[in-house]
């Protein structure tokens, strides 16, 4: 058992930068750093705002009757990120079938940030861009009235398949 | 990519139901399910107070200089809870070394609720218990002075090690 | 600008003490103690119980269509609560007209705690409960259906106005 | 008792627009709208943005030794904002003695949104700017090591200070 929780990830590179977000006090705990379920709201500011770019707004696709509820998540945290700290949300669509989609982030330290100036924490000792989350979620296409599985419309699916990274 | 998010989890037989929680309105979100992300503060709820029958409250870890940051998590939710459900909260350790800990949770309806009565969420067609998801989460035992990784000492990996079931 | 946000409040004698909730990593921020927005779940807690003792949870008021969003909240915070805490939850209905119901909230350190009984956080100098808030919330009634405002029926809110304690 | 929660507060013309921000489904409740607990985080938002304008970061203030914990907090709720609405935060503080601060806050549906130009819910009925709540907190200049009430050094006092817009 007990595996690593998440398998391959897709580089930065291949990832859409989508927003940034600075944490808050809200966002931290006692320890000083984020609390890891404060991360899961920007985990979905990610993904709404990739949807957004591929020209479907999740209203909309609310608007037709379906809903896309999450049914796996998977993270490894890699280093705190701390109060103030600008963090960039990173995400690519990773699987867009009529049934199932499958998004994949990496949350990243700003450069350039004030608070960062201030704050070694942005660089490791490389002077690479700190790493702060890698994660993945799964969803399941459903209708909303009644929560069951339904295949998504062909051109629902063909904006959302054209987000997806060609995979060498 | 990635396959199921989680490995093997061990059965609801060799878990410890430690607490039962009611979903609040605060935990929903507007689909009237409770939000994927609510669930993490139940999964908190369930480990510490494993390690207070562990004999170990999360406290006297950090009393002794300790912390158990989460560096992994992974959820796979199997049903919605629903508003006002009473949701029992089981958990397992099932891995204690001296740097490394995993725990495993399994969130189910509980029975014989008042609410569940009115409702026939609570039970599958088979009449079995409705389970809402499974999970794991791991944790690196780091120093709270400076986050570095460091080894327990023996009494107290052996009072986690004690709560580990036993696997054939 | 700007008294006092809240006026008089219901002494703890005339609330009645509903639930009691340890406090979790989740609810705290990087000062250590818990974040003033984590104690309004408890709150929503308190009041939810509360229905409930009335003999109306709020899931039935619901099932009439009928809701009872919140319009005006006021807390005063008065101590920190810390990590592990056990805060007892008291409340109290102090209003309940058939188209507004306001409640009563004080939050106190439960005492006879074990987390406590390390911490003379408990009491403060001459040995009486510690309070970390008091709050008030006001509601209105309304229809699920379009939001309007809606008289409740005369058996629902008699069921309310007998948790109103007498005020000489 | 129970007479308004708020008092005074300044008109939005007098406030600063320091962020906007667009609801997401952590958000929401099963209503559908904004649970009320979740505007207090764009409240935090929008006072930390505006002691950054004030050239007076709050990590600036943590790092010099001093804290502002939230003594009082009074909201009243005057509309629901709905998923993917976008929401302006206006924001002004109202005192700053040496030791005290206080902060009010409008909350409005920005207008020229994608979201709401499907919506009609973006202006009353008279054309003007929907006010989703307004709200003010108060706050308590303390010592970082101890909680203890303690001046602000008048520098730091001044830059608060010109940030209190003139009363007539």
């Amino acid at each position: 058992m007990t595996g690593a929780a998440l398998g391959d990830v897709v580089p930065l590179s291949q990832m859409r930068r989508v927003a940034s977000a600075r944490v808050l006090y809200a966002d931290t705990d006692k320890m000083g750093i984020v609390y890891h379920a404060s991360y899961l709201r920007y985990l979905e500011l990610a993904r709404v705002e990739l949807l957004r770019v591929a020209g479907l707004p999740y209203t909309r696709m609310e608007a037709s009757g379906l809903a896309l509820p999450l049914t796996d998540l998977a993270v490894t945290y890699r280093a705190p990120a701390r109060y103030d700290d600008l963090m960039a949300l990173n995400v690519a669509l990773v699987v867009a079938t009529r049934v199932r989609v499958a998004f994949q982030y990496r949350i990243t330290l700003e450069p350039g940030d004030a608070a960062a100036a201030l704050d070694p924490n942005e660089q490791d000792e490389r002077g690479e861009r700190i790493e702060i989350l890698v994660a993945q979620t799964r969803h399941c296409c459903v209708r909303r009235e009644d929560g069951r599985p339904e295949r998504m419309p062909p051109d629902v699916w063909q904006l959302l398949h054209a987000q997806v990274p060609l995979r060498v």
